[in-house]
């Protein structure tokens, strides 16, 4: 009788620590052994040559959320799943939105059934537009409980935004239950001033979006975030920054102690706002918030993940179709930038991404990439040891790697339900041939092999918000924190 | 036949840039000559062993805004300009307030009779609390061209704050009409939540306003406003900055080439939160808005305006009585923080203040104080070059110093119509003698000698926006500028 | 037949990555396997409730380097090593001293030659007091080959330290050989010129050793390096930090791209200037280079580290005997500070003292103990894969941990041959119960039972100048490089 | 009889503080009088229309110091004198310098001897070169007593550079005899180490002259002498700032609280390192240090003057002839970039230069020209208030400027005795017209009126190390300051 269900033999596999040759066998889903000529296993597969990689960890992903098209988004659970587990993905987080319509108890077990057919695991963060006292106070303790331990506030978007004086109340609740609060932080109102000045000047082309919100605007919510943190002596997430300014905000709220992490997008290290430019509306494929900014600020991106100022990057994938049904865009020919739908499709390219110019390039090492799109997500969000890493009762959720292997990128490549890809044509160097979720292949050679519904919910249980770089929760605010 | 209306002679005369002797000749109210040994003066004051120095410019006074008890303003335009003399200033900057209840052609119109009375010259910031297209664009560019260039906001204080997307259309205003515009900087949402928390548990002592408006509430507004006239390109002004962190936020703000200026006040120099905490209620008497911090920040205050980062000191005078009709306090024996007037008491103290901590304590030297209290503020406002120097052809605006003349400040001195000056018992080296505005004595000796009435109002034309150090207006964000 | 030579079983198991439970399985002095319910050892340890770590790598230790009384060095190789692994370390890398009177391959043969009767395994820095055309051109190209890939350079003490000019040829000899710079940083002409004027005014006691080597001192020697680095292009690691000014210069020149590492010690988290200040002669104890600061420094430091501006901490083990041969402190009772050694022993302390200040009080996680203690030091020089980690494949240097065991530091239990401990008395929480060598017991219940020459030399192939972070060595001087 | 020797009518009178119109009286060589409507003059000058600003001082300039060809001074004092003159300056600091071979003693004298033929005021600062302790302690002492109360030290150039060591020692001196010490400050080792690179492989243009003294050259320094200005609390003035990083590192030290000031040159506002690589040798013309640098560093330098970082222009004149006898250049057809002079001639230049760039393209206003090129460096250096100012008692030092006045730079308009000027054919706008020193014309129309020998030396007083910004010299440092 073979010893494990899975053998995967001769690898190099690399940890946020460590990189080393081994076998890893696997027994019920889990990583059981970690040594060098294991015994048999059930299966097994070779990776000689290959690097043997934790699966990664998605903390920003929008899937199955309900909208009407042209904001519709193209992706199931079923097709989303699959994506990540193209790109070597093998956990998401995804949203639960709880709006003025619905409580936040609904939302989520209204997406935990649409879940159901997610090939890979996942959990939610909670999206709170309208953050009543019945939700804080009575919703969320019970929502908590079970294990949906995160929060996500916007604070510009017509419709999803609340104010600073709600985000306090988010904030507070975060802080009581143990939940942490991630934000998209963008100043509403001059990103507001912005759209209006433009659009009566007749300024309407996908390019003039990212006119419509410079960096400033980002740079003050980023500010004023890690100012309301500070006051409630919370630890906080920023979630896609895009640029320099930002990153240099984030770095100052670190260095006065404050418990801030964030992440930032491939779109944000492989785009410029010039795509946004692209004939026609092609620019529309590239066209998210906040906008892509420059190469000086990409460059500023990979020396903030050098540094540990940002700790993830994910993919904020958010597909809409850019073509409609009869065959012109989905949000017509002549729609303002405004009515464009926000977003691109990410789950797919964002490891393969990152590797490429990552390692391949050599701006990060392999020990780099493991940590930012595997293990400190996982540790951030609760998801550790189980999630993030190779280690002995981890689960086996492992993306086999050819370091060397040239790609060019296609919509088709991607296994998700869009139509396009705003990566299409773009070669890169190192692929995942396989990803296994629980020990189990989802993709092998390209090929969707996972079946629907073997993805499990992840509930997190009451974590430390420790940085991965090791910045612990002490207090450091001299107010009164028993009153908070 | 006298030459000259009046000869100051033998006095040392101080400009913000040199310190050297002379006679003044003044004629029809101005400087009509400056020299050594000037001919005869209808009168002659002799200066010997006296400092010579400009009349205070005090740029943020609340004078007979009408409000009822106990925030009841406790001057009048007589009396208040009384104890602006006392202190050595000739000129103020009021408020005339705007609001939904009011027009602001209304406001300014009640406020120019109000002010009739008053005893020096005299200009009105417009205070907007209401700033509808009706106001920004129907009444406001008749108020700037009759010369009322500069708008004040708040960004805290339910009734007065406006929001962001107002306070973009003030500054977008403010940048088309030429009208600086200057803000009360803090976070409204936080001192709410901080507020809440003190009152529910029963922390409800004048100590505990500064508890509900830590440092952290002002640092974040202070870069807010910064990052919304960055986006904007337009100038503007932050009202009474309390601390460290505020002043290295703006001088950020200038570094990277905005036209930020900012004040301090003496309340921020010479005070502490400690002096809230006082026996019984006497903490009251030191309420204000932001509150004083620490010893440490107030030498980060003076060492912000040695290198210019701060460009002037105003009192914010704000005056209310602290005893009632009653004999009790105005607001009741167990009022608890929330219920008690905001605001002290400054205008005759400010300069005093000033000259006895920063000159005689060798902080600043002369010319920084004459450019801080006078010059800088008359020439951010556009009041020079009539105000704010001893010059050919300016006013004769002028205080006589005895440098060395040691006071006990006492509620007397200071000629207001307060019950009260929270520096009562302060010991001054240096003290203003004798007060001239355009010529004409005001305070002399002590005694109130000028008439009611014998104030001026001061319209100002367009003006440069240039920085009293000499940061120029020149285009610096790359938005298409036009459209704003 | 036993499948291992070793298993230690049950424990939890930590790298700088992850914490997880699995029996360790030892073979060939390497770690084999990690799994539960490993096959049997030859020899088996049981760890339930013990953490399994890896053994510390100590990367700044002076061990039996040749010098006369006072200055002697109280360790030979065989206690100072026993020392090393009574506080869990394993690995040290020590120096081999080149100076005018010898050359580098003299001076490295000689110290390999001490080294023989090491417990535990060990490295060589060159220090280069005398950097000779002859010595980087003739000596270094074939001791680098030999694995000797790290230099060390002062910047003060007479005799030992060198120009600037020679330092720029001996960074330029590291950037063409691949061999490491590592610097003692303070300004020498500063400290002279202090101490002159202290010994003139008769201020001649210990803890006029920390007057005359201020903060400023340091911080401008940093920024010097950081300089000569950026120059050159080229890799450097600053030596013991010791305070907040110093972090600060480091933090700046990551941010600009450099290739800047640091280190600090227990010294400079524990101990501050006032220990120096003892009664009678007992501060000499804590006399060392640069001296210990103040407890915002400490805390300064804790949050470099867990920042990952200071990517390691090392003993800078310096034993030299406290007591004379006549009973007498060694130094005499009149010495001025100057004629006092310098140096404080460590390296038993080194790693409990962080375990219990850092982890046991919260200010870092597990996982940062283990990157700062082994992992870091050990990638930063080259030792990786072999030493720092717990990995399949790695030596297994191994230390077993009680993390609640309350241990009172005292002289006897540091194993060393000097007759104090400047934490003599101090409490500690955690302690290494066992310590593996490749698998080898070292020292075992507090009692030594490794052999003397069990330690091999490490030689250290060509490495990646590669961050703990992941900075990478990208070209980033706009110079002609190739020049240099 | 007429009242005054000389009236300046109508003009407009600008100081560092005030722009006004008055008529100026000028009597016994002083400003006597300030009013409209003056008396009659013995001479009268119409300057209706025109500016009336304060003869120009230039704190930085080389006259007539004693070397041989090519490096020999182009100018005697009787022509540089003319040349500043011509440029609207009317006082000069020039330098005596001291060497291994000369008392300072005897450079003073010597070089007093030489100035006696200069056409406008002036002083020294003592350049040591070897300040031995018979220099500090006996000769210094009785020269700073005489008036000469500045000390310039170089940091780079061999025969000329002073150790750290020395530097410390001559720091010291300054503080102790109340003189302010000035630093060429670049770092020797690192220039040496690129020059030797440079020049071994064949790279000997002028253009490497800039390779050869990178901006890290010169932060490094400006961060050193900072270091060791804090360690011995005295002032430091640091000369000809070049770009952004240093100016940045000044600012680092005028935040921490230290009394450092620093000047730039026009060179450094308008010229570039491209200039340095001009067709054939061309460039050589362009060649001084530190060198030019980026258009970006030009932009850094205007915003630092504007914010008070940096407080005065000087000149840095440096003049030497390009041409040789033989009709060659000077240094000979193949002089590697090391031979070749170093230092331009800049002493009319200077002043219609900064007000063409600054004042007529709106990148400062008309005050603070006066305040850098006139009022700052006339109190940093002690002048004050007999010069640098238009107020009563101070010497009639005036230029009479003409704002719109279009002209091209020609060698022929500098009237110095040098055969190139590197800003020839550079059209400014705004030009001197008159220039007078204690009322007697120098220059008048563009012609050399004044007479040699009419300049005084300007003995200098003991003088508070007051900034122009207010910086005031209080204690800053916990060492025991009585012991230095």
């Amino acid at each position: 009788m073979p010893e494990f269900d899975l053998v995967i033999r001769n690898g190099t596999v690399a940890t946020a620590s460590d990189v080393f040759q081994a076998d890893i066998g696997v027994r019920g889903g889990q990583v059981a052994a970690l040594a060098r000529g294991l015994g048999p296993g059930a299966r097994e597969i070779e990776a000689g040559g290959r690097l043997v990689l934790p699966g990664g960890v998605d903390t920003h992903t929008h899937i199955e959320e309900p909208r009407s098209p042209p904001t519709a988004s193209a992706d199931s659970f079923a097709s989303a799943s699959a994506s990540a587990a193209a790109g070597g993905t093998t956990t998401v987080i995804c949203f639960a939105r709880q709006s003025a319509a619905k409580s936040a108890t609904d939302a989520v077990a209204e997406h935990m059934a649409r879940a159901q057919r997610s090939r890979i695991d996942y959990a939610f963060h909670i999206i709170l537009t309208d953050p009543t006292p019945e939700v804080l106070e009575r919703q969320l303790p019970a929502l908590v409980e079970a294990g949906h331990r995160s929060l996500k506030i916007f604070l510009t978007y017509e419709g999803a935004r609340i104010t600073d004086a709600q985000a306090l109340r988010v904030l507070a609740a975060g802080r009581r239950l143990g939940a942490l609060v991630c934000v998209h932080a963008e100043h509403h109102e001059m990103i507001a001033f912005y759209t209006e000045a433009l659009l009566a000047a007749g300024l309407t082309l996908p390019k003039h979006h990212a006119w419509a919100k410079p960096m400033v605007v980002e740079r003050e919510c980023v500010h004023r975030v890690c100012a309301m943190a500070e006051a409630l002596d919370t630890p906080v997430q920023i979630f896609h920054v895009s640029g320099a300014e930002s990153a240099a905000e984030i770095e100052r709220a670190q260095a006065r102690g404050l418990k801030v992490w964030a992440e930032t997008c491939p779109q944000y290290l492989v785009l410029t706002a010039d795509d946004l430019d692209r004939p026609g509306l092609e620019g529309a494929k590239f066209l998210c918030s906040p906008a892509p900014r420059t190469v000086a600020d990409q460059e500023a991106l990979w020396e903030a993940l050098r540094r540990g100022v940002l700790s993830n990057v994910t993919s904020d994938h958010a597909p809409t179709r850019y073509a409609g049904p009869d065959g012109k865009t989905a949000f017509g020919e002549d729609a303002p930038f405004t009515r464009i739908p926000n977003g691109l499709p990410g789950l797919a390219a964002r490891m393969p991404l990152l590797f490429s110019e990552g390692v391949s390039k050599g701006r990060i090492d392999l020990q780099t990439f493991v940590a930012i799109t595997a293990t400190n997500p996982a540790r951030l969000f609760g998801l550790d040891p189980r999630k993030g890493s190779i280690a002995v009762g981890a689960d086996a959720d492992i993306a086999i790697w050819d370091p060397t292997r040239k790609v060019t990128l296609t919509n088709a490549l991607m296994l998700h339900d869009n139509d396009h890809t705003p990566y299409e044509g773009m070669e890169v160097t190192g692929w995942p041939e396989v990803t296994l979720v629980r020990g189990v292949p989802v993709v092998e050679g390209g090929a969707l092999v996972g079946a629907e519904g073997h993805g499990q919910f992840l509930p997190r249980g009451p974590y430390a918000m420790i940085a991965p770089r090791g910045v612990f929760p002490t207090p450091f605010n001299p107010v009164d924190r028993t009153l908070l």
